[in-house]
């Protein structure tokens, strides 16, 4: 089946496309939020009448938490599994946005278009890219290249807690030969990846507890032990003065990259100055003696995402808390056991405990780093695929961010991860004013109507 | 003038002057939410209204912020100012309250009926037990026993930032012999104190900011520079493993209690594992090799009373984020001086940031701490006053809260203060369940009409 009329589809549906788009950024479906779990079943409804127009058997499958949303099309050509998700992040700090973040628009910026809104970029404007080429491709063809199953999560930003459970109970329906997932980035503006390297997570939030009530800094500072303090303490032991991690055992099982890995990464074009730079940093920070590269792709991390104690308003307000709490994560590599890891860290956090201080574990989600066999020749003809819409040859690369997803693809359903997408560094993505190019999401449907030709030829 | 008739209207009176009580409580002045400029306002009218009511003279006098109460009644003895607040604590977390702290009641308990509301205890409970001793007073001899000045605050909660502009204008209307605040406790339930040495108080809110916007974890954790993690180090930095204070220079002026003071503060009865015991804590914190009551009364703290930065709702997000923050404030003693333990701590702030961050600093106050000269017989003879309305005789003590108006009281006006209080361990001020103890608001009026009486003796 010929390509070439379904790109010019792809270009001539373009506004439509866009327009469904926008419906979906509309729909505030933030998984970790409780008051917008009605909203998230909105999204799956959304996604399943959206499939179903072009073909697709699809349904909502009910989980504990927000619904799966599982389609499929096609008769012929190799069985592909999409994977996509449909919630999106908090929006907090609103005020930091410069719009409603569920009122998407289309910007004119310095660099070009760009689709402004929550979502646009993780991951509702990555998923239409290939939603949007099934479309052209059956409405060119009258049929799919390919047999498709779509597969759209609605708790990605939420530690995905239904996933296993989901994937074991569905296994015969979900297994392909591959799996594609777009939830991944560009290397700058011209040069597209293919992700095999991805690093694991483990999140954890703690809560120590000292004095059993608020109390008066003045009535009871100094004698009163202050969990802000203590927490404080074990936030800054984490890590030595060299940046590594102090977590017990936290290096077992992180490999050390071969020589030609590295090199290729450097000729990538990436530039650390200009990474940094975008985010208004200039040095490196993290551990002694690892290029950016290598700390985003190939090294473990610790982070403290959140923090949280006593009194946080305008003024002051001189109490000593009873409580404060911190949400960490872990970011793995190679074989590192996100279970030993937690557990060690639970163990390094209690003997940290001075005496009166409780703390409190709430576990966020823990998924191995994952790493495809880049052998399959899927995997080639993909970045040839890649490499004709861009202009330069698409690479193979790591990536910093997690997609536990692929190791249970890996693990339960026995198949390896595609992952391409088109994000950019500066979408903003789990931050205020998040964006997606308009050249990411036209190229990025056109990117996916070449790989589907290349996959079934 | 006859002081039994007086104690006996304070009896018969007493139902009456809880009535007036629960009405200013009604009214939500909090000083450090602009939110609630309006309500500061309106207890500054309830105030006057209710001076105005016993014969003062009184007014609102503007400030930049909320207005100062000023009245003045009687024409003979001892010329007095007393000086109380009006304004209280923010009363968050909400949630944890188990009424409307605006919604004042008296509730049953098993050590007794209290007043719960926020101000109850801090310090409208207290201020009016003074101001219903001049009432019954005037009631009963138709004149005040001393040519008393009102002054009523609406700003001690926010660092009292109009307090020294204020004294400096005013100070001819406010001069005195003697000023007595009603802002401070007992030892226990049946000792009453009063405060001679009070600590001072620097407060700083540092702001610590790397990345110029959130960032994704997983895409920039590692290279870059978490601001959370640069203010854990700085936190856990600001003390030692003896638990000193590391700030350059902050001890001095930081004197060791003689001996014989030591020696009385342990004849109070002062029970330090009580003391703990009553909100959940067993081991004193703090300095190595210092007493609970040297800790609270004649060394300086630093404490934190609020941090905040990151992902803080429900749930996980992954983010690196831009900025953290912290309250933290420095308890004085002796002659340590406010003004250069701020810019010492700025200093070593500063010297802690790592490449590519910078920090905000913001004052809340400084005041330096106080000691009143004992020697004036006026204190002697409100000691002997105390004792007779109190199971226990009355003791000169320290306080580790802060009462900044006592030392501009003696640097701007010439003038002592007598702190005099009925405030019990376990009121929860600044806590959400504030309470007062109704025997303190009875008493405390009845103990004022002694100290009247035998002051103008």
């Amino acid at each position: 089946m010929s390509l070439d009329p379904v790109l010019a589809r792809i270009d001539a549906d373009l506004p439509q496309a866009l327009d469904r788009l926008m419906a979906l950024l509309r729909i505030p479906s933030i998984s970790t939020d409780p008051a917008h779990a009605d909203a998230c079943r909105e999204a799956a409804d959304w996604m399943v009448r959206d499939l179903a127009s072009i073909g697709f058997d699809a349904r909502t499958c009910p989980t504990p938490k927000h619904p799966m949303v599982v389609g499929k099309a096609g008769e012929t050509g190799p069985s592909l599994l999409f994977y996509g998700h449909y919630d999106v992040q908090p929006v907090d700090p609103l005020s930091l946005w410069a719009r409603d973040p569920f009122d998407p628009a289309i910007e004119e910026t310095p660099k070009g278009k760009v689709i402004r809104a929550r979502g646009a970029g993780d991951d509702k404007g990555q998923l239409m890219t290939f939603i949007e080429a099934c479309r052209a491709w059956k409405a060119v063809h009258g049929s799919l290249p390919a047999r498709i199953t779509m597969f759209l999560e609605g708790e990605e930003e939420s530690g995905s807690p239904s996933m296993v459970p989901f994937l074991k109970e569905n296994a015969e329906t979900l297994k392909a030969d591959l799996a594609l997932i777009c939830d991944t980035g560009m290397l700058g503006n011209a040069t597209p990846a293919i992700v095999t390297m991805l690093r694991g997570l483990v999140g954890e939030e703690i809560t120590i507890t000292g004095p059993d009530k608020d109390l008066h800094s003045g009535m009871y500072g100094g004698p009163a032990i202050n969990p802000i303090r203590v927490l404080a303490r074990i936030i800054a032991a984490l890590h030595d003065e060299t940046g590594r991690v102090t977590v017990p055992g936290f290096y077992d099982g992180v490999p050390e990259m071969p020589e030609e890995i590295l090199a290729q990464w450097q000729g990538t074009g990436f530039d650390p100055a200009q990474f940094l730079g975008e985010v208004g940093l200039s040095t490196p920070a993290g551990e002694d003696g690892r290029s950016v590269l290598e700390m985003l792709w190939s090294r473990p991390t610790c982070e403290v995402n959140g923090i949280s104690g006593g009194y946080e308003g305008a003024g002051f307000k001189t109490v000593l808390p009873s409580k404060a709490s911190a949400k960490i994560s872990f970011r793995l590599v190679g074989s590192q056991d996100p279970v030993r890891i937690r557990e060690s860290f639970r163990e390094m956090v209690r003997g940290l405990l001075p005496p009166d201080c409780s703390v409190d574990f709430a576990p966020h989600g823990a998924s191995p780093a994952s790493q495809m066999s880049i052998g399959d020749p899927a995997f080639e003809k993909a970045r040839l695929a890649l490499s004709q819409e861009w202009p330069n040859p698409a690479a193979f690369v790591g990536s910093g961010g997690s997609i536990p997803v692929a190791g249970y693809f890996r693990n339960l359903l026995g198949m390896d991860s595609m992952l391409i997408g088109f994000g950019r560094d500066d979408d903003a993505i789990h931050s205020p004013n998040e964006k997606y190019d308009l050249e990411s999401f036209h190229k990025g449907i056109r990117s996916w109507a070449r790989i589907l030709a290349a996959l079934s030829a």
